[in-house]
């Protein structure tokens, strides 16, 4: 895992770049406008907005699929409809289709993350991919899977694997979109107005500490207090404190080493 | 990329053991039934059954969260509600909290993939973790976020990032599902009466077809037919051919070297 300790900045994409490297979402004989709608977020979640319907059942444009689309309208009114599938693919160069059933065809079959590498991998060369998704209920037909180069299956729990058809689309554009994306896996958000503390201050939070132990008689029997010294020091290095949290620790320990001399005359 | 060459097995993960393992999901003043049928169907599509709510604002059981379950009933037959998010994780010793904003805390970041990862950790040392969603409009209160470990922040478009709360739980039960599944990321389907073929069967098919070429006179002029094999021979093992699709090139190559002897006496 990379891990960083300041909070990453995401450069932003040009618009076009995405536009240009993003594959076209084909949705075969979708049924319901609200499931396109719903694509439609799920796309530009990702990043994505070529979106081709062949032979909606309601036909384009459906209002059903405004208000589930969330103000993904690039992408609604960006749509292209298409009589075959053969048309809305003539312009890919590689096509994979999704299924959740295994299919009795030679082809190779990709993960949502192997699809995803597969189509960064082409567009670096400037080609175009696009992915199949077939119908809410009965998914694609095997001559539409046969012409694509590749299938690409979920995996998900075998005994529960029905996707709806959005949620499909978001995890296949989740993973291409990850791929792009320069966010480190693991890093420490902060406060603005501070900074992990470094290795002076800590180390004057240690003296501080350790001092105030060995006058209250913490550090007994002496013989002991080496190691007791570097269990609390392992223990608070792990923290990963700020700068701020040392100097409000070190508020704490002189509060209670000496009580009084922060009471306030009222208390 | 892992390559195999034949349909994987995926072995049959026993129940107790995806129970004993997953992250219990929380929500957090979930305001609509259908949202929390829909996370329902996300959490077991991802092997996960584990759902707890706090204060759902209709109360519970919601009759508008069965259809859009699809089938989850397992999930929302187990179903446990709180009345603080301090009970809900009571008996967690790793909490989530995922949110869309950057908060002014300071805690451990993670991707859901990094997330999925510490997750894995932790369960593999017998400890649970559970992962807060806010309220479908507002997100989660900084009070929810600061009882958690970490922070979950989904990468994704930053111009259009709001997910939907059933999407955002699938795509960290979707990460957290993939580090335990043995799918290869890419592999080759096959049809099952057919197996891959063999390098035995691939030189018959060359032999076959090098000389029906060189009786036809394709293999011209004699310098240029050695590299003409070798482009022919690399042209046809790219292709990853079965012993059934061997079988059947080696018809096509009589039936055009002997179109006659082919042909069915009605043609």
């Amino acid at each position: 895992m990379k891990t960083v300790t300041d909070r990453p900045r995401r450069p932003a994409k040009k618009d076009t770049q995405i536009l240009k490297d993003a594959p076209a979402v084909v949705l075969v004989q979708p049924q319901l406008g609200e499931n396109i709608g719903m694509v439609a977020r799920a796309m530009l979640n990702c990043g994505l907005t070529d979106l081709r319907l062949v032979k909606p059942k309601h036909g384009w444009p459906n209002p059903h699929a405004e208000a589930p689309a969330s103000g993904a309208e690039v992408v609604l009114n960006g749509v292209r409809v298409f009589e075959t599938t053969t048309d809305a693919i003539a312009d890919l160069s590689f096509v994979i289709a999704t299924t959740a059933r295994q299919r009795e065809m030679v082809k190779p079959v990709f993960t949502p993350r192997a699809a995803a590498a597969e189509i960064r991998a082409l567009s670096s060369k400037g080609e175009k991919a696009g992915i199949l998704f077939g119908r809410e209920a009965v998914g694609l037909h095997n001559d539409d899977v046969s012409l694509s180069d590749a299938i690409l299956n979920v995996p998900l729990n075998p005994a529960f694997s029905s996707l709806n058809l959005a949620q499909c689309v978001l995890l296949v554009g989740y993973e291409w979109f990850q791929l792009g994306d320069e966010t480190p896996e693991a890093y420490l958000s902060s406060r603005k107005e501070t900074r992990p503390a470094d290795k002076g201050e800590l180390t004057g939070l240690f003296d501080h500490l350790e001092r105030a132990l060995e006058r209250a008689g913490f550090l007994y029997p002496p013989e002991k207090a080496p190691a007791m010294v570097r269990n609390i020091r392992n223990m608070l290095g792990r923290a990963g404190l700020t700068e701020q949290e040392v100097r409000t620790f070190r508020g704490i320990i002189a509060a209670l080493a000496n009580p009084r001399a922060n009471r306030t005359p009222g208390e």
